[in-house]
């Protein structure tokens, strides 16, 4: 297909002899580590009949994949040993079978750690079209901006001087969650385990307040800036912070579940302070989130998104590696923690 | 007052030199027991402007009560040691300054363990004017038969086919549950504590299963009886059958948390395996659900019961003790599962 003239407006794009994929390797016991998986080199694959041939330009890094990668009862089937790792992915189309997909469309979809994919359309979240960056549709309107903006709206029930508590505040998903809270008129609590990222959090972000968990007596804290309950907690990280923060729900108030970062291992299962009594007396709605339920609101939330992006109203941080080599660790240092923004690695 | 003419339509109430009274003397650690409470003669107040005197004809005994005996944070402030014990109760006006009370009228409302109370029209739930039995309107139209509608199907959201499990299935709240939950064309699993209860869930209650949790293996029996998991579950119990039943949820299940009747005592809060992950992976709503903060649904709700009720679609049982002296007893042996219905106290 290079040169044939059918692949348009992309001249860096050629098609290489091989296609380099990052494939599953052991089954991790708790967060996946980079001697989990190995780089491989193998054939382009062809499209058949309603599938086109993706080159990815953004491999996307994402919480989801720990998950993806273990055996665990979960959302969605686990990555079988050998195969490519299973991954969100900025490309562009290079050749399509598809009647809907044109050859040198932007996609962002599930493509898999490697160079290239043959998929089909459901495959595919978005078409990455918008008048923004083109990494900012992993981003802003990827599974971090989706996710904030759909579970913090569509769970949360947002009402103007209510207090917000996000933990993971200053990450991809949190961070985005605390700048829609102030857009919705809340009073908005971060939580993060870094003091670098608590000043990001007031800074950068608008944070009413924020604190570091590791060194803040976290009940003493949420007393004292949320004197009359937290009436919203997106929590990304379950465990302790979970435990305390639910002691100091309002009455009424909604528990976002998006993320349980900070537990490594759910075999055998860990075990903490019950916590039916605080559901039952305090009448809290604590529910579960994952964005991909909620793909017949995407291009509603997108639109959003967008239109506050380029009003200067929100802001979405990148964190991109570049080169392939960089996603075997890219999960692990995600939870580490490491992140500056939303982790991507440029392989275009 | 008695022979004043007042009185209309009672004759068997007269009003006695004295009030009798059941206090609460101790501050029980868990359960409240039968010693935390002196039954005492006091005499019988006068209704100030805006009030109203009535006489208690069935006093209720309800599991909320627990709660309010305590004092660890809670829904209401607890009752204080030498305090009448906070009870609803059924009662007939014998005096009153309130314009729109008038004598004669029986009540259902807060009305406290005694013969006599002075309340204000904030006090009652509702008027017992239903056509049903009188004392139907602390069961079928009281806390139980209003908790199981209006929690059912305002958190639980039920379609057809779905299946819907109910912990304490014989019992006062339960056994409503069970019957609505068949009426709303549901799949109906019970779970209760003895056989002849679960007998009594399949004859009387309609439950299509039904299970003693104490000699069923609980895991094995969900995954039998709802082998697409349980969409619905209506907890009254938390403890270990809320652990297992939250495994056996299916993707964007309902937990409704009415109580929490297997745990004992919530200080020191006693530990399990911790939720978060299963409501993340399975999209779960857990909300919990007080009956007193839904007021204003409950004309509606007890419109519905009766006339489901005078139909005969639903039955309310009703285990009645007689004499006042039984009221120091009566939350122990609920908490023991001792009743049989909806238990009361006929004082008249």
């Amino acid at each position: 297909m290079a040169g044939s003239g059918e692949v348009r407006n992309i001249p860096a794009y050629t098609i290489p002899s091989a296609n380099r994929q990052v494939a599953l390797v052991n089954r991790p016991g708790g967060i996946p580590q980079r001697e989990d998986f190995a780089l491989r080199k193998t054939s382009i694959p062809e499209p058949g009949p309603d599938q086109f041939l993706v080159r990815n330009i953004y491999l996307s890094v994402d919480p989801a994949q720990r998950g993806w990668a273990q055996t665990e009862a979960n959302y969605s089937n686990p990555v079988q040993i050998g195969e490519v790792m299973r991954a969100l992915a900025i490309g562009v189309v290079v050749k399509s079978r598809a009647s809907t997909i044109r050859e040198g469309e932007f996609l962002y979809g599930s493509f898999g750690w490697q160079d290239y994919a043959v998929a089909d359309s459901p495959k595919i979240l978005l078409r990455a079209e918008y008048p923004i960056p083109l990494e900012q549709h992993a981003a802003l309107l990827g599974i971090p901006g989706l996710t904030a903006y759909l579970a913090f709206t569509g769970l949360g029930h947002p009402k103007p001087s209510e207090t917000v508590l996000v933990s993971t505040a200053a990450g991809a998903v949190g961070s985005m969650v605390g700048q829609i809270a102030k857009l919705s008129g809340c009073h908005v609590i971060g939580l993060t385990g870094e003091d670098a990222k608590v000043t990001k959090c007031l800074t950068d972000f608008g944070y009413d307040r924020a604190f570091n968990y590791r060194s803040a007596d976290l009940g003493v804290v949420l007393d004292e800036s949320a004197p009359n309950g937290i009436n919203i907690f997106f929590d990304n990280t379950g465990g302790m912070i979970l435990d305390t923060a639910i002691r100091n729900m309002a009455v009424g108030g909604r528990i976002i579940q998006c993320g349980t970062a900070s537990i490594a291992a759910w075999s055998p299962p860990p075990i903490g302070p019950r916590n039916e009594r605080e559901i039952l007396t305090r009448r809290l709605i604590w529910s579960g989130f994952i964005v991909l339920d909620h793909f017949a609101r995407f291009q509603e939330a997108a639109a959003k998104l967008v239109e506050w992006y380029l009003a200067g109203k929100i802001r979405c941080e990148t964190d991109i590696a570049n080169g392939i080599e960089h996603a075997p660790g890219a999960i692990a240092a995600l939870y580490s923690g490491q992140n500056r923004g939303k982790s991507l690695i440029f392989i275009g």
